[in-house]
């Protein structure tokens, strides 16, 4: 069957015609939605802004209905990874029709989620995808260690700035926004320890969390690489 | 012994409700404990935190006493690393009820060593742990090497900045601060240099410095790779 | 032919000799450059930095007609890589005189691309080129995540922020500059997070963020190492 | 003879503990250094200062004439490394006493030196000392390429953000600061863009940037384990 090959793969003319479409519809999508979130928009583009949206989301909707049209196993489709996205792309303008105003921008949120349309399409992405499955289990192990690591400054550094800065450091809440922005070396300069205490408990804290922060790209980016091989070794086969 | 298997080991369906039990227990009690350093709560809040710190704590002492019971070895329970964290989780509630106001704050510091049970249950920390045993030499070379580079550039800035920020570059002792947080990148923005000769210097120490600050998580990562593969092998002896 | 041998090798004295007046007079030409920007400069200093750019760029034209008249292949050299850097290091300075004022300053921009001259001499930049060129393909991946991940991040904060601090999260765009900023963690701290969500947020996007950022870094160091050794091996072979 | 091998060696009983009497020497002098910077020191404590300062000259004094007296080839020990540390850590002091006062801060700081004297003893910064040999072409091209960015990032910053910033921008001297602190991800925000064209700019150079400054601790982390190997097959070597 013709139309099925042209949406499902891309080894035709036309078929790579499609998919280039659809990349194109996602990131104009993406770029009217992150133009709307700007003030003072003239009243003509507002209009065009409406307009493209709404021909965005009845394009995605044609997409999502062929792509079902075509599928062998439609249910199988409808319930997939990427036919639930499919779907969450184009949903939320629908219901924002007929919710009322306060739901609204949450919904407008899960409208960003087309965004993830995008991975379909994206070697990078399926290769990043891949690499962090095969150190899952490393990342869960350095994730566990990493809260409890922040968890231990924030309770830490609570008990040597609370009393001499009671605003930036006013519960442990408030210390683990600290300990996150210091441990991730980000930091942002709204709340930093002041007593001799504070900063060499500073000190310690950023001497160990240095060693277990920047584990992860490491595994990374040799997982990256295996992927890459695979991926070329699968290529190589007769497919 | 039926007990004994229960409490030590994690083979049968009681030991595993066991020690979920605890580490539910562990969980519970930091987030009670976060909680209550919130500011204005109210009264009916602040009485359910207290009770639960109570049961809480009644509970941490009933699994110590337990934990006493069952060992084979008592005396040796007592003294190895969790027989002491298991004490340390209780202690200090039970000073806190016959010391005077002033050591209070140090006490309820001392409570929170309770997170290190979780050491017991957490493979992740345990993996970490191993990795750390493995690189030790490194990391003692690691520490070493950063104390006397972050040091180097305290005195150096103190001589670049002093005259200009006296404020901010007041002593060596403030210099280290800002040492600390520019060699690690943290970059608080609460002190830096602004003089010349003192933004060369800074450039020149950060060219080294970075070099240096992030060597350990490159052997972190290898030692947490290695000490994942030993782990696996070990599982699969007959044990 | 001498003269070619002279302009194009390095492996006479007198090639070595004018290899070394080129830099030389590159890095003269990028100090008076600079220096050119600084404010309150005397009238004689000026006068003696519009005289050292005239020299410099009437020697840089020199050299260009030279190596056009050595070329075997004059049509070549005219659109290789260096030849057209070469152009361009003196072109914006012919255009300046006939153009008018708003030009100007881009126009003074063009000029400085006559920085990658020093390309052709500096064994480390083509070092770095050799390694890039190894791991494009990651590179390409990396980069396309890391777009994908900046973008994710600016929509996310934008709605948890943009009702607390309209000011600086006043668009998705403004957003895009808290998250470059952020998960480079360079954290300038002109804007970040002040609600929970938002803070939330900002946790789980670094803990994402500092797995990817961090991965061109140990590419590029195996990719430098590998470009090293096949220089090594290169030069070994009797060329 | 004893006494040489008391001084030059740490195989003896007695050797060891000169060697700890110099290391403990080295620590005090630092400390009593970095108390007398504290400003509002009382009398007592000033008069203890100069006289613990004055006392650790004179023993480095002692220990510089002891070298010299049980030294081999006295000749080779005075202009070694370690022969001119030693005189470099006691000649300020002997300095001071005979020169104008404008000229104390830079003598001062020369009294720091004697910092280095604990290279002698510290197997941790050997260990790096020989690692950072084994990659000192490496990092000569790391230097190189960083030099080239961050004077690239000057200029470019310079062209995007002077009229918008003319203050924290005011020539690429101005800039080259906001270059290394932006490139080294420290970010103090004591200057960042704020225009559209600027921030672009940033995001491309810091995705170029993250790359290349991170490589030499990849290096470095290497080069120390195997430098440490190196050091433990020497020392199983009969000596």
């Amino acid at each position: 069957m013709d139309l099925r090959r042209i949406v499902e793969k891309s080894d035709t003319k036309a078929g790579k015609a499609f998919d280039l479409s659809i990349q194109a519809l996602i990131i104009f999508s993406l770029i009217t939605f992150s133009v709307s979130t700007l003030e003072g928009l003239s009243e003509p583009m507002l209009a065009f802004l409406y307009v493209s949206q709404l021909i965005t989301v009845l394009l995605f909707t044609a997409e999502y209905l062929l792509r079902i049209y075509v599928a062998e196993n439609k249910r199988a489709y409808l319930f997939s990874f990427y036919g639930l996205i499919d779907l969450i792309a184009i949903l939320p303008f629908f219901l924002l029709t007929s919710v009322d105003l306060r739901a609204v921008r949450v919904v407008r949120l899960l409208q960003l989620f087309r965004i993830l349309k995008i991975v379909r399409y994206s070697r990078a992405l399926m290769r990043y995808h891949m690499a962090f499955k095969k150190i899952k289990e490393e990342l869960v192990i350095f994730f566990s260690a990493t809260c409890f690591l922040i968890y231990l400054s924030a309770v830490g550094i609570y008990y040597f700035e609370h009393s001499a800065q009671p605003e930036a450091f006013s519960s442990i809440f408030h210390s683990l926004w600290w300990a996150v922005a210091t441990l991730t070396t980000v930091g942002y300069g709204d709340a930093f320890p002041i007593t001799t205490g504070g900063r060499i408990f500073t000190f310690f804290i950023l001497m160990i969390g240095l060693a277990i922060i920047a584990v992860p790209s490491g595994l990374l980016a040799s997982a990256l690489q295996r992927a890459g091989k695979e991926i070329a070794d699968e290529s190589e086969l007769p497919g």
